[in-house]
């Protein structure tokens, strides 16, 4: 009954309908037709419902535009965020549901921002970001562009010419000069938060009819093309669609690109946005989708370990992703996230996993290069299967990734079963918490996240890569010197000269599957070269509890010293020393019922177990163990580590199998021009891997292993033999 | 076709059947329906198929029956588990499928036992438990027996005369005899031990038709009825089913119970056995199901704390529970454990949840009175909804629950969304992994898992309730003075004497709904009469990574003190500590996303921020937090503490909403004969909580607070008052 009331008003209302304000971002035919079907899509179902209660709550609320105080999370902050969300939603909705009542709430928002943002100056909470007008940082302001667009979009052709004009030159207008014009700097820059003005500029500019913003946007505040959308589509991304400062980055920077990408497509097709460079936009969504497990983003530089596919940014991005090619392997990503977006796009989306249209998503072994030309490093990413509990090792050989990088070269993830085993902190930050400095990052990021030593690789001297400092961490990239995703022998090798002076090192690391082993054994050879005797850490973060050590373990059971005094060392615990010998190098731990062995074969070695948290006065730290191996006063070393998953623990039944290794002993030893490492199984058999210094994918190598010639091609062989033989 | 054939040697086989040897356990009819049915009923399609995958690998690796040698975990051990599973499953699947080679497989398997253990001396492997043969400890030979003879029933009737005198005498009839009369002081505890041989002795003389072994079991080995199943029956439950040593080991007794039941009820129906004791068998089963969070056993005592309904027990318990009463809050539990047992039970729990006949299970506040008699106190549960993420209050007022009660009276546990808040460290253990102590208990677990300051409950002078020793504990038993489980406050008081020389507490928790927040509030006052000056240690252990505190920390960031040299203290590593004032005691933390604010309004209290983990060599404890209050002097006392949870972080949205609590103050006072707490909202409204010293519930009482009287019936009066009144 009041629905046929609202429809009633709405079609008086229609004469006064400008046509030259109609919606260019979303078909509101298609919008209408979602209204009408959505009750039947399990994707769109729940989401509209949801919209419309956040609305509906919204409209309840009034309207609440205060004036800007507090920084991320704080009260005024959250408020604007859901300003812009009412906005959009409220846009969508009206188009959606022919609801006056949303178009009139988002209407009403606006004429309150037309009255407060003219009055605004830089944020009082402001602090080392850009500063916004709204936010504490500029960033969010764009991203309030962004949304506010797209729903002012849907509704300016329901609103009188004096209340458009108030709205486009005291909102939109200004927002977008100041995003653009008044901060050219940062606008101008090869950045995600560029990316985000970028869009919310260009965006604004097709729905205020301005092709003076959309040129913008599109080629920088002087319009040369020097920046801009278009060239940070040419630089952000690598020719794998990588982006630069890692998936969870990417993830968010993905957004601004897909979607104002979608509207250059609706407004401008000539363009051909989706075909520029190689159909970058679309690499750029696969690579995201393909850069996480189960779900999850890799980790790896300032990330949150939380953070899923089940975000706005993949919502947007796969309906956009599947406009665009209709491909069905988006359509099973949509059906993990269970919802899509009320937008044109999401209709089809819903639409088409409703018939039954998705396939599986090709997850695969890959290597995602890094740079702009594909030649600063790469992200080598081996899988042991496409399921989500199928083993994944993650070899971290990119650049550095700008300011959220980590200085961490050659860092290495490894996941089993559905769980993250060899972790990566991500970043010291309680995000939007504002108890926890305001939500922003953490002390503890400078001093503990950022460092080598809170991360899977070597650092010398107790220091981090480059000394932590940026600007030459940002001058010299690895090397992916070879990948090879396929075959039971899978691996990845990277190398890294620059991170310290007089210092290369090399990784190499492989999946080896081996016969009745339920999972790969990972093999790790690190190789360093360097120019004086130094002490060298390896460090692995782990997630489990302890279960037992090969070697015996001197523990500090009424005072844990701390490991150092700096460059993240001061945030460690040390809970125990150990020595192994050449043959009980073994540490194993327990992980969601399975185990897990790691196995040093680094002579002179000594172990370090350690735990994260000390110098820690507000408990910003997680606290997290790690095995550190240490080696003092060698200039060249080669630390030959190996971790294997075995073994299950089920608690419902109380049963345990496979709990002791699989795995007797491992060896290195040099033989020609290659280390080889000897993996002596239990039964008696042998798996023997070699790896030549020459890591050329055609070069020959030949040596006498235990008595036997062993041949080979390329930089790694592998050698298997039976028991006895 | 392999199928076919099968079948066909069984028609041949079949007129050697021996008519006396017919089942007695299950009704080989139904399971031959079940057969026919249950590729069609989802609760049984896929057990029934790893049931199958399990005996047809049990099949091809043959027939392993080894000398027993190791301990819990250890290859023999598990081999002698998978063999009784094997027996037990071969039979089952014979009936069900018609396949002789399933109850060819248990022949031969029970053929290699008749070989075996006559030989059998006790366990080499024997430790501090009463030793086994088979096994480690006499228990899990029990075991062993109970599915044995089931297995074997279903297959009895079709050996020859000379396998089946053979099988009858040198495995049932001496393991019956070894667990019955050898071991007759074992046999005739009352105990859950004993409970397991009762029904592998009473069951085996189903089989057998030896009403002797019935009678012994039933009536102990004298058969006097002084011991036995109906003994333990009176005394190992409350009137209201709650199992002395806790849930944990209730879930793990029920099994015997259950099984042994059923078996009287088709075997012996005069003897009613499901009516005796005012249904106390099926009265077991709906408690032990009461006693879970999202499907988890609270982990008081020696308990798991993975261990969920998702148990072959709870599987047991269901389906018989189900066929004894028909109970549809039964079909609902099955559903959540999406299996059931391959018996003529099991058949009619899959057939109904089939067709749709589950009603949600009641889970409600309830009293659980602990003793024979309901006298030695009470486990009592609050419940804030039925929801599996409704929050949950546990307070542990019950007796000391023989050698796996723990040593803390009065304790208590919150639940909040599906997490675990207020925690229960359970046992120190890795159960059946051998790395760790064999499997068995911990050292840790006597030296902190017991302990009292392992737990949420008052500890004084820093030793535990009755100095940790068992038979003072047993001696006596808190009481459980009053229990509400309905209305906007619902509270349990309990009250200990004894448990230290001259002290006695009592301790009012209660959950306070306050309109307009989303979960009730917990208030908990522990008021303490000592004789003498003491030292009060009252902590609370917590699920969660600290936010903020509202008072000043002093932090030990660099060195970090052990607490205490004894009773539990010796393994909690001093982080912080601090000194509130009457307006800051406060503790912000958060788990899964929500934040919780523990507020201290215990005047003159120190606050110890710890880890568990200190003086833990081999890394055997979990590191886990916990906040105490320390009162250094005081005769009398009264800890005034407050539980809240607030608000969400979602790391899809990025939003936080509530972090902040809602809480302004609390504060306690007297008035009258009662203590006062008040509760100051952020908004200005006061919740005004009075625990009178009587705690009689017609008692009548009034006292003047902020000027005003308050008059209230029962231990507990509220009085809420609107902002400025």
């Amino acid at each position: 009954m009041i629905r046929t009331l609202a429809l009633a008003a709405f079609v008086v209302a229609a004469p006064a309908f400008a046509q030259d304000a109609k919606p260019v971002l979303n078909d509101p035919a298609v919008l209408a037709e979602m209204g009408r079907e959505a009750a039947r899509l399990p994707l769109l179902a729940s989401d509209l419902a949801r919209t419309r209660a956040q609305l509906d709550a919204s409209i309840r609320d009034g309207v609440n535009v205060p004036v800007p105080k507090d920084p991320g999370g704080g009260a005024t902050h959250e408020q604007h965020r859901r300003n812009y969300q009412a906005i959009y939603g409220g846009g969508l909705l009206y188009r959606i549901t022919g609801e006056r009542k949303y178009a009139d709430h988002a209407r009403a928002l606006l004429l309150a921002y037309a009255k407060l943002y003219p009055t605004l100056g830089k944020h009082p909470a402001a602090s080392n970001q850009v500063p916004g007008r709204l936010f504490w940082q500029s960033l969010n302001d764009s991203v309030w562009l962004v949304y506010a667009a797209q729903g002012y979009d849907a509704i300016r052709d329901t609103l009188s010419p004096a209340d458009r004009a108030t709205i486009d030159a005291d909102v939109f207008r200004r927002m977008a000069d100041f995003l653009s014009v008044e901060t050219a700097a940062s606008f101008d820059r090869i950045h995600n938060h560029a990316t985000w003005a970028a869009a919310g500029v260009g965006m604004t500019g097709y729905v205020l009819r301005d092709p003076k913003l959309v040129t913008r946007a599109l080629k920088g505040s002087d319009g040369s093309g020097k920046a801009g959308f278009l060239r940070q589509l040419d630089l952000l991304f690598s020719p794998d669609g990588y982006y630069a400062e890692g998936p969870y980055y990417q993830r968010y920077a993905l957004q601004p690109f897909v979607m104002f990408a979608n509207a250059i497509a609706k407004n401008d097709p000539a363009q051909k946005i989706f075909q520029y460079r190689g159909g970058i936009v679309l690499k750029a969504v696969t690579t995201a989708i393909q850069l996480t497990y189960d779900g999850y983003f890799f980790p790896i530089n300032d990330a949150m370990p939380d953070k899923s596919l089940k975000t706005d940014e993949l919502y947007q991005a796969v309906a956009i992703g599947y406009a665009a090619t209709r491909d069905p392997a988006l359509l099973d990503i949509a059906k993990w996230q269970g919802r899509t977006v009320l937008t044109d796009d999401g209709l089809a989306v819903a639409r088409d996993v409703a018939a039954g249209k998705a396939k599986a998503f090709p997850f695969a072994s890959k290597l995602f290069r890094d740079g702009p030309d594909g030649d600063q490093g790469a992200l080598a990413v081996l899988r042991d299967g496409p399921g989500d509990d199928a083993q994944v090792l993650v070899a971290k050989n990119t650049a550095q990734g700008m300011g959220h990088g980590h200085f961490d070269k050659l860092n290495w993830l490894l996941y089993d079963h559905g769980q993250a085993i060899v972790t990566d902190y991500g970043a010291a930050r309680f995000l939007n918490i504002e108890a926890k400095s305001g939500g922003r990052y953490l002390p503890e990021n400078d001093s503990w996240a950022q460092h080598t030593i809170a991360h899977n690789t070597l650092v010398v001297n107790e220091t981090s890569h480059f000394a932590a400092k940026l600007k030459p961490a940002e001058a010299v990239a690895p090397k992916q010197l070879y990948f090879s995703g396929t075959g039971d022998t899978q691996a990845s090798i990277g190398e890294m000269t620059g991170a310290y002076p007089g210092v290369t090192f090399r990784r190499t690391l492989a999946q080896v599957r081996v016969r009745g082993l339920g999972s790969p054994i990972v093999v790790d050879v690190l190789k360093v070269k360097g120019n004086a005797p130094a002490r060298y850490d390896l460090p692995l973060h782990y997630n489990g509890h302890l279960i037992d050590t090969g070697f015996a373990l001197k523990s500090n059971v009424t005072t844990r010293p701390v490991m150092g005094a700096k460059k993240g060392y001061q945030h460690l615990w040390v809970d125990a020393t150990g020595t192994p010998d050449a043959t009980n190098g073994r540490v194993t731990w327990m992980t969601a019922g399975r185990f897990y062995s790691y196995r040093m074969a680094t002579p002179g070695v000594q172990v370090i177990l350690a735990e994260s948290g000390a110098n820690d006065p507000k408990f910003n730290l997680r606290r997290e163990p790690a095995i550190i191996q240490r080696l003092d006063g060698a200039k060249d070393a080669t630390f030959v580590s190996l971790l294997e998953a075995h073994g299950r623990y089920d608690p419902s039944t109380e049963m345990v199998s496979g709990s002791a290794s699989a795995v007797a002993s491992v060896t290195q030893a040099r033989a020609g021009d290659a280390d080889i490492v000897t993996i002596t199984l239990v039964d008696g058999r042998r798996v023997i891997l070699a790896v030549a210094d020459d890591a050329s994918p055609g070069g020959k190598h030949s040596a006498t292993v235990a008595g036997r010639a062993f041949d080979w091609t390329g930089p790694i062989g592998r050698m298997d033999r039976e028991a006895g033989k």
